[in-house]
C-alpha cells in the first residue's frame, strides 16, 4: 500500500507547473515579480461571458472568462494576434512571465492577448466553492478550455476593427504549450501556427516510457555533476537507514529543520517524495541566471545545489549536504524559519483545479527505474484511479488524450514549433523531432522549462538564442504564407 | 406570427435527408430494400461500450453503441479501413443504401465499419424515452458522434489483428457526410482522409445565404423545363385564392384526395410547407433509375412530375397538375388511399433525435427570395429559436459550429473530397470550389443527393461514373501516401 500511495502522491505532485508554487508567486502578497518587470508591459484587463458548457444546451450558465490585451504595438490594420493560451493559473503570472511575447510583439506589430484558462485565476464558473462540487467541476476540461479560446478569437476578430483578417499565432509553455498545440490540432482554420514551448503532448500512456521523466531529471543532474546525482542516488537508502531509529529521524529532522519532526514510516516517505520534488522542480528552473520563477533562485541552481553534493559523502555528511543544496531551493533569500514537507499538498484554487485535471484528462504516468537516481517505483494505474475516486469522484481515462488529440499521428496538422529545453524533465514527454518541414523541433541545450519563452537577458545562453531567432522566422513565414524560407 | 411559425416549421423538416421519411423505409413493415441488395452486402452487427458523455467525468454512464463490420473483403494484413460516419438513422439503412463502398471494397480490400450515429436506430442512451428528458438528449451532438468514432476506431485497430497500421478513409453522405469531412478536421491523426459527399458544412449562418438552398431547388426544376417552375411559382398565389373560400378549399382537398380535408388559413399554411418539402424532397432523389430512397420513385422523378405542370395552365386546372405531380412522390405504387399533410410532423425516432440537433447545433438558416418558385419567406432565428426552447427546453447556438469546425477555413486540413450533385439542394451549402490540391471538390452534373455513394447502376450518367473514377483514384493516392498522381 506504501508504494501505491507514494506513487499516486507523487504523480500529482509532479504535475505541469507546480501549480501550488505559482499560486505562492501570483499571490498579492508577493508583488515582487511584477516590479521586475519592463515598462512595456501593461494590458487591459476584459471579460467576456462564455458558457459554462460548449458542448452541450441543457446547462445554459455561463461565466465571466478573462483576458488580457496589449494593443500598443500592434499594427490595427491587419496586424497578426500573439494568443496566449493560458494554462493551469492566474493569467496574469502567465503574461508576466512570457516576456517573448513582449519582446517580439513590436517587431511583428502584433496584437497580443492573454486568455485565462477556466476555472484558474478569475476565470471560475461557480465561484471557488466548485473545487468541492464534482458536478459543478465536470465543465473543466481541455476541450472547453479550447472551445473557449476558439470562441474568444472569433468574438476578437468580430468586434475589434482591423482584426477580421489578422492571423493568429498561439502561445503557450508547459501545459499552456499543449493547449496552443492542441488548439493549432483542433482548430486549424482559426490558428495559423503555434508555438507550443516545453509541452509535453506524449506524456500519456503508451507514448512514452514512464521512467522518461525522471531519466531526464537524473540526466540534468548528471551533466552538472555525476558525483552530486550519485549522491542523491545514495540519499535514499541513507534517509531510510538513519530514519529507522527515533534519534535518527530526530537528527534528519533538526539537520533539515523541519517545520514538523519526522516521527513515523509514513512522515519518511512524505519527506523523500518533497526531496524528489524538489529535485524536479530544480531540474525544471535550471536558468543561467537568477529567476523568479518557482522560487527565488540564483543562476544555475542544479549547479550551486550540488556545490553541497560533490564530495564521496558519509552518511551524516550527505544529509547535511542534502540539506543545504535543498536550501538553495527553499531559501535562497534566507527569509525562510523551517521547512514544511506537505507544501505541496497545500489546497490552493490552481492545485485543486489542476489535480482535478490530473485525475480525468491528464493522466501522465511516471514511475523510477534504475537509470535514475531516485528510488524505484512503479506505476500503477488502478490505483492512481481509486485516489482519484476518492478524491473527486471521478475516474481518469487514460487513453482519452491519445484518442482526442490524435497521439503521436499529428504530422498532417503543420505549423506547430515543439520547443524544449534538454535539461527540463518534461522533454521527455515532448515532440523531440521534426515530423515534417513545418512541424519542427527545437531543441534547447542547457534549456530548463520553457526557457525560450521569458524575456531576453544579458546572461541567456547562444542556444536559447538561436532558439528563439529560429522560433521568429518561422513564425514570419507562417504569417507571410510562405512554405518556403527566401534565403 | 403566421410567417414566423411557417419559417421555422419548415426549416425544422428541410433537414437534411428528411429523417422521417428515413424512418418509413428502414422499417420492418417494408423490407423491400434489403432484398434488392447485392449477395456481396453482408455483415456482422457488433456493439461497443461508449461513455454517454465523453468532454466531462462526473456522467459515467456507458451505452451501446451498434456498429457493421464487413471483413470479406478485407486484406487482413494491414488493409485499409473504409469507415462511414453514420447520420440521423437507422445504420443498417445507411449501410444498405451506401453501395459505392460496397462496389469498391474488393478493388482495395477493404475492411468495411458502419458506425452508427448515438440516439438513432439502436444507439439510444437511455433509450426511447430519452427523446422526451432534455437532461439526457443533452449528449446528442455532433462532437459527441465524432468522439464515438474515434474512440471505436482506436478500438478497433488495437483489436483486430492486422487493423493496426491501417490507413482509415471516412465516407458519408449528407449530414454523414459532414461528420466525414468533421472526422477528419478534428481527428486528422486517425482518420486519413475522407470522402463527404452532398455535404453542406457551410449551410450555416453567415457561410451561404439562406436563400441558396431554395434557389438550387428552382434551378433543379427550371433545368428540367422552366414552364414546371413557373407554374409552380404561380401556384401559391393560385392556392390562396381559390382556398378564401369554403367551397375552394373542399375542391382543393378533394383533388389532392387529403386524408384531412383543409378547413383553415392555417390547414392552407401548412399544406403548402407540405408542398414545399415534396419539391425540395424531389430534387433531393431525381435519380437517373427508379430508385427507393426516400419514396420508391421511377427514373427522373422530376420529369415525371413536372409532365403534368408543362402547359401554361388554368387555376383548376393547375391545381389538378399539382395533385399529380405530387401523386409521382407519394403514390407511384397506386398503394396509398390518401395524403397526409401532415406526415413531415409525425414523431419517430430519427424526427425527435434530428429536431433537437436542428434546434441546438444544426442551424441551418432558410429563407425564399423572389429568384425561387417558392413563397417568399424570411429567415428569423429569433423565432426559431423561440420554438426550440418551447419544443426542447434549449436555445440553439447560430455560430456554434463554425466555430467549433473552422468554418470556411478549412484548407489546411487536407485529403477531403467534396462531392455535390449538382441537381441537389443541398449542394447549396456544399465546398463547390477545390480549396487545395488535396481539398477536392468533385461536382457531378444532373446527380441529386449523394448519388455517388449509391450502387453503380446500368443507368447512371457518364458524370457520375466519372465522378466515382476520380474519387477511386485521390482515396488510391491517400493509400499509398503519395501526393501526387504517378502519370
Amino acid at each position: 500500500m506504501r508504494q501505491i500511495l507514494k506513487v499516486f502522491l507523487f504523480v500529482v505532485n509532479l504535475t505541469v507547473c507546480s501549480s501550488s508554487y505559482i499560486y505562492r508567486r501570483i499571490s498579492p502578497y508577493n508583488p515582487n515579480l511584477s516590479q521586475e518587470l519592463p515598462d512595456s508591459v501593461h494590458y487591459e484587463t476584459l471579460f467576456f461571458d462564455q458558457q459554462v458548457d460548449h458542448f452541450g444546451f441543457y446547462n445554459k450558465d455561463t461565466f465571466k472568462h478573462r483576458y488580457l490585451v496589449a494593443d500598443q504595438f500592434w499594427n490595427h490594420n491587419g496586424g497578426p494576434i500573439f494568443f496566449y493560451t493560458g494554462n493551469e493559473g492566474d493569467i496574469t503570472w502567465f503574461c508576466n512571465n512570457t516576456g517573448f511575447m513582449w519582446d517580439i510583439a513590436n517587431e511583428f506589430k502584433a496584437l497580443l492577448v492573454f486568455a485565462e484558462h477556466r476555472y484558474y485565476g478569475s476565470s471560475i464558473p461557480y465561484g471557488p466553492s466548485v473545487f468541492k462540487d464534482s458536478k459543478k467541476l465536470n465543465y473543466l476540461t481541455s476541450e472547453q478550455a479550447l472551445a473557449d479560446f476558439a470562441v474568444l478569437v472569433k468574438y476578437l476578430k468580430d468586434t475589434m476593427p482591423g482584426a477580421t483578417n489578422s492571423s493568429v499565432i498561439a502561445f503557450g509553455g508547459s501545459y499552456g504549450g499543449m493547449l496552443a498545440a492542441w488548439f493549432r490540432i483542433k482548430y486549424s482554420g482559426i490558428v495559423d501556427g503555434a508555438l507550443a514551448a516545453s509541452a509535453p503532448i506524449w506524456q500519456f500512456q503508451g507514448l512514452t516510457p514512464c521512467s522518461a521523466f525522471l531519466n531526464v531529471t537524473t540526466n540534468t543532474f548528471s551533466s552538472t555533476s555525476r558525483t552530486c546525482a550519485n549522491n542523491i542516488r545514495r540519499s535514499w537508502k541513507t534517509i531510510d537507514e538513519i530514519t529507522v531509529t527515533a534519534e535518527g529521524r530526530r537528527h534528519v529532522s533538526k539537520t533539515f529543520r523541519l517545520c514538523k519532526d519526522l516521527t513515523s514510516t509514513a512522515d519518511v516517505t512524505i519527506f523523500k517524495d518533497w526531496l524528489s520534488n524538489i529535485w524536479v522542480n530544480l531540474a525544471m528552473v535550471d536558468y543561467p541566471y537568477p529567476a523568479n520563477f518557482l522560487e527565488p533562485l540564483p543562476a544555475w541552481p542544479i549547479k550551486v545545489a550540488c556545490s553541497y553534493l560533490l564530495d564521496d559523502l558519509t552518511e551524516l555528511s550527505l544529509i547535511d549536504g542534502l540539506y543545504k543544496a535543498v536550501n538553495v531551493y527553499f531559501n535562497s533569500t534566507g527569509n525562510v524559519k523551517c521547512l514544511n514537507t506537505s507544501q505541496q499538498a497545500t489546497g490552493s484554487l490552481g492545485d485543486a483545479g489542476w489535480d482535478y485535471q490530473a485525475c480525468t484528462e491528464m493522466v501522465m504516468p511516471a514511475c523510477a527505474d534504475t537509470n535514475s537516481m531516485f528510488e524505484p517505483s512503479e506505476w500503477n494505474f488502478t490505483a492512481y484511479s481509486e485516489g482519484c475516486y476518492k478524491q473527486f469522484k471521478v475516474k481518469p481515462r487514460e487513453y482519452w488524450i491519445i484518442e482526442q488529440y490524435n497521439g503521436k499521428n499529428i504530422k498532417d496538422t503543420g505549423n506547430i514549433i515543439f520547443s524544449n529545453g534538454l535539461y527540463d524533465p518534461w522533454s521527455s514527454g515532448g515532440v523531440m523531432q521534426s515530423l515534417t518541414n513545418t512541424m519542427i523541433s527545437i531543441q534547447i541545450p542547457y534549456g530548463a522549462h520553457h526557457l525560450d519563452l521569458r524575456f531576453a537577458n544579458a546572461h541567456d545562453t547562444s542556444s536559447v538564442r538561436a532558439a528563439r531567432t529560429q522560433e521568429k522566422n518561422i513564425i514570419r513565414l507562417w504569417l507571410t504564407g510562405n512554405s518556403l524560407p527566401q534565403n
